[in-house]
């Protein structure tokens, strides 16, 4: 195969793939819309759904966007006009993917019930294709938007000049997505824990009892926190290694060697090949749930080691001397297959502390005979244990990788590791999707045999979820990791130093890391305020609702809905803010202590944030699932003792995956690329 | 006042202050025995709790010997002779301050109960003197060990023999020091747990039923936790600190510098002073509890700032040239200032996270109203909140100490901040013989006014606890600063090279982070696993009992106490092993990746190990009083719906403040130890 054409031509080449991808999204969503949307109770719920999910992120949108204007003219004060432009770019696109992804999600939904009735393939598929439009999005629009931005900026002004620019679009994404992942996060599990509470606890409603006047809250909430915040999410992380992979190359490769910029675009758009790949072998395969995502994922991963293959032989010819380091082109090839090797690594370990086949969930579920308290000592102790494989697992990544081809290798795995994200997000996605499925069959009063279909694929979703949250924070380290690089890099380049140390023995370095450590937990705490005293009000909410309306537990007066839905939008609203921000500070604050001092704090909060972030989505998926466990007859199965303590972790759990823990991943992030940012007004 | 002999003879003036330490702990000891052991009921349980702490602790040093002297043989062979015998030295002080600590508080007890019949300050005092004995045996045995060690050593051979020896001495005292806590941690949880599991949330007793067969193990886990715990902790602490001066000083300061090594000794002598005018205080000012106590430490605090201002002036008369600083006698003064400062200010912030008077605990307690989950939820936030400001006070005290004096500085601050522990662990030690006052009043059927006025101590004993533990973990924070910095002297020593540089950008100081960071996570997984299944196994036991003589419930038959003593006893030496011997096991694998990758791991433990702690201990504590303050009939009060939560809440937070928690301080300074102690094995 002659692909020389690569060198030269790689990143039209990878954008025009992008647009393959985009092609094929929305193929996926036609291919979705043109399901039957069901009856017309269905009709009706749906829609309440989307109308609140859709009602919340408008105002999400109205309420960054006031701030995101501030940051604008910041940072075209502090960087100019072209890195300003930059992180207008960056936030519409990370807004869009996840807009666009949820909008998707929340007409799946009640196709995904309907296909039930006809059998788990049919639902699995629309579940699925709904989950893959996000999933494609995410790459696309990632891949055009740093291209697009990188090529146009570098045809009217310069390679640097264009890279340079880039910070501004690495800043606009992450900034948006720290929003999403927090508001999103904060309204999913308020409403989620709000209505268990009262509904679960209180009253002994099942999920989704169309009687608990929280429940369309609670599946709004699946959509703008696990589909929306999950797709800013991870855009964001697209966006931004990819921003990072250039940085490095850029600074540390001989100048005008094109070679290590094009070649991570190349490998980006060759993973959507692979991506467009797993997504056919989902559909066309007709297996069950589990196997077909897996073999999805594993197909994806392949063709990509494969293309991969072809793709850095026909751009490096020659090693590069990069910082010193002479890096072969069959260097970078492993770096790539660690990249995707870690990938597996980190999906196998998530797997095994968080589904129900494994002995940590079945200790949770155990510990939960002898109660609350012995349950949620287990969870967290299930959690603190599950960051031992996974951070060795990066830590082995990093060494190898530097030992191959210094910062760049690590730099190139990062890349192939998100190179994956479209499919991945695609089984990520399908998670709310069928879990929404699920409630709306329960709400519509569709057969019983509908629901088990969905609950099954529900509980396929819920491992998706957990194991889409381990390669998200391990990807987000990693990533980190670059961008840390890269700020020294450009502290290097800026102040015109041969070199910049950051000694441990160097106290500003110490306390910047002390600093920096604080980062994840302060800001977890404020995610975990923010949940708990928003679900308090929901339960208020229910409670009062049921007081004045009796009748609404024996199903004759209907619920306000409504009500709930507003308290959930107005609390995620208000209390994504403060935690959001606490990184600017953090970092305006701590660079007046001098550069020694922020590179310190960068270091620390991702030290800190790794372990925060995999020993909460551990936790949190844990405690999940040994509920389902428990609820599957085990320890003495529903209504039991076991099962009221199980059910106690997994509320627990809500905040701990899907509001603090995630949000965590984008936070590290904002931190390295603000620290970045801020070089010329500090350091001069 | 002329005091310049302290600068040729201030090393035996100090060892001569802990001989009078040792006499007035004598003097106490008698006092406290003196008074009247109450009646025949109240000897029986006495007695009883007596021999379980005394059959414990028998047990654990033979568990611990066996290990010791595997260790005290690699000592020999890594470090020579000289090392492995201070390693005995510190192994068998540690465990003497802990052991006959112990042996007085089990003997205060069943004495502040009786004496409650007369009234509150007669009990104060028994308790506090109780407390106090410990408070002095600790900072006596910790300064004679070392100082004689030192001179004898220095006598026979060099000062630098004896300085290289001193490693030992510190490894024996903190190894002894983690298995301590963690042992004792687990014991204590274990039972106090599983006690509450069955009996408080099963069968509706009270604390200290005598009904419940784990009341006795409760009782005895209070002793073999709380005090002897705590005493190998901080005899571990005090001891290793006064090292570490001795190391940076020896290290820093121009050869044959004798000031320097004399200054951190008479700081511990002139304590003792300061420790005893404290007691005092308490014992002959005729106040509350509270304001007692609070003036105790208030006069020791003042008094040590007003000798430590006349012995700097004695001892350094110019500025010391170390490191590359000029260090001046002022500065130095104006360290030890900060070190008082920052024991102030860590108290006086736990207090605020963990006192029913303020928000934290009372936003817990409110929480609670809605359940179990969102006591937790609120309960872990609290716990991450919480590491704000004793970290950014903690880094500020580096910064000011590093500005004045270097890492000399540093050790200083931490030695002055240290030489408090003897009236700090008075008031902690007082805690657990309240608690168990309170018990054996109950048991025994004194009156309800004398439960009434233990009731009070016990919960200012609650909150002593709970900022000792803050003291506890910020001290053993900026120690293992001063141990890192003593690993980085020392290899440079060693190596003979003017700089060992541990840069940021080496991937192996990163990944000897990550896997550092590792250690605090693991370690406090394990100790909560251990407690979990304890518990759980307590919990079988007294359902058992229950079963079988259902007489137990109305108090017509006898439990058998003994069971749950011995379940507990097996389970806390059985689970403390591998914990323990984590720390050894990850600095001798990251050895095997180099120096740097070991600096790393050493930063890295520390790091985490001080958000851990901090964030465990001071949830814990606010859980605990969160509860207390809902049984003061706030929403609810006891038997409410709020108040099963926050018992749910207090459970939790059980293992966090008194096996996990508390054990990472000394699991951090064993860390470090092991580095500099294996620095000839693995780098030549």
């Amino acid at each position: 195969m002659n692909l020389s054409f690569l060198l030269t031509q790689g990143i039209p080449t990878s954008l025009a793939l992008a647009v393959v991808g985009l092609a094929f999204a929305i193929l996926l969503i036609r291919n979705v819309m043109g399901a039957s949307a069901g009856n017309e109770k269905m009709a009706e719920i749906g829609g309440a759904i989307q109308q609140g999910a859709k009602a919340y992120l408008n105002r999400q949108i109205r309420a960054v966007s006031l701030i995101a204007v501030v940051i604008f003219v910041a940072v075209y004060f502090i960087r100019g006009g072209l890195a300003s432009a930059g992180f207008v770019v960056g936030a519409v696109c990370s807004l869009v993917a996840g807009y666009i992804g949820m909008m998707v999600a929340v007409r799946a939904n009640v196709r995904t019930a309907w296909a039930a009735r006809i059998g788990a393939h049919p639902a699995l598929k629309i579940a699925f294709n709904g989950g893959a439009v996000t999933g494609l999005l995410v790459v696309a629009l990632g891949l055009l938007s740093v291209g697009l931005f990188f090529l146009v900026v570098e045809k009217m002004y310069s390679t640097k000049a264009s890279i340079d620019a880039l910070i501004g679009l690495a800043l606009g994404s992450s900034l948006i997505s720290v929003f999403a992942r927090l508001g999103g996060g904060i309204y999913t599990k308020a409403a989620d824990v709000g209505a268990d509470l009262v509904g679960k606890i209180e009253q002994n409603l099942n999920e989704d009892d169309p009687r608990n006047p929280a429940t369309i809250a609670d599946n709004v909430g699946d959509n703008v926190g696990d589909c929306a915040g999950m797709a800013a999410d991870v855009f964001e992380t697209y966006a931004v290694s990819l921003i990072g992979a250039l940085f490095v190359g850029h600074l540390t490769a001989p100048e005008g060697n094109h070679a290590v910029l094009v070649y991570p675009f190349v490998l980006c758009g060759l993973s959507i090949i692979a991506s467009l790949l797993g997504i056919g072998w989902v559909n066309f395969v007709k297996q069950k749930a589990t196997p077909a995502l897996v073999g999805g994922v594993a197909v994806s991963g392949i063709v990509a080691a494969i293309l991969f293959k072809f793709a850095t032989s026909a751009i490096f010819t020659a090693p590069v001397t990069m910082a010193g380091i002479a890096v072969t082109p069959s260097a970078l090839f492993y770096c790539t297959l660690i990249g995707l090797a870690l990938t597996f690594a980190v999906v196998w370990i998530t797997n095994y502390f968080t589904s129900t086949a494994h002995n940590p969930v079945r200790r949770i579920a155990k510990a939960s005979e002898t109660g609350h308290a012995t349950n949620i000592i287990a969870g967290i102790s299930v959690g603190h244990h599950a960051t031992l494989l996974p951070v060795l697992c990066i830590a082995a990544s990093i060494w190898t990788c530097w030992d191959l081809a210094g910062l760049y290798g690590i730099a190139i795995a990062v890349v192939s590791m998100l190179s994956l994200s479209g499919i991945i997000i695609s089984l990520d996605a399908f998670g709310p999707i069928t879990d929404n499925a699920g409630g709306i069959a329960v709400m519509s009063g569709l057969p019983e045999d509908v629901r088990k279909i969905t609950d099954e694929l529900d509980a396929v979703g819920n491992t998706m979820k957990a194991v889409t949250k381990g390669y998200a924070i391990a990807s987000a380290g990693l990533a980190a990791m670059v961008l840390f690089g890269s700020y020294v890099e450009e502290l290097k380049s800026f102040l015109k130093l041969d070199e910049v140390v950051f000694d441990l023995m160097n106290p500003k370095v110490i306390i910047g890391m002390f600093i920096g450590g604080l980062l994840p937990y302060l800001f977890t705490a404020f995610g975990m305020d923010a949940v708990g005293s928003a679900a308090g009000a929901v339960v208020l909410e229910v409670r009062r609702q049921i007081a004045l309306k009796p009748g609404i537990l024996n199903g004759t007066e209907k619920p306000e809905y409504g009500q709930c839905v507003d308290i959930v939008t107005k609390a995620a609203l208000q209390q994504m803010i403060v935690p959001a921000l606490l990184p600017i500070v953090f970092v305006v604050g701590v660079a007046f202590l001098g550069k020694e001092a922020l590179g310190g704090l960068l270091i620390g909060t991702i030290v800190t944030g790794l372990f925060v972030g995999i020993a909460m989505t551990s936790a949190g998926g844990a405690w999940d699932n040994a509920k389902k466990y428990v609820e599957e007859g085990n320890h003495g199965g529903k209504g039991s003792f076991a099962h009221a303590a199980a059910v106690t972790g997994d509320t627990v759990g809500d905040p701990y995956k899907d509001t603090s823990g995630p949000a965590v991943n984008p936070m590290i992030k904002v931190v390295n690329v603000l620290a970045i940012l801020v070089i010329p007004l500090f350091f001069k």
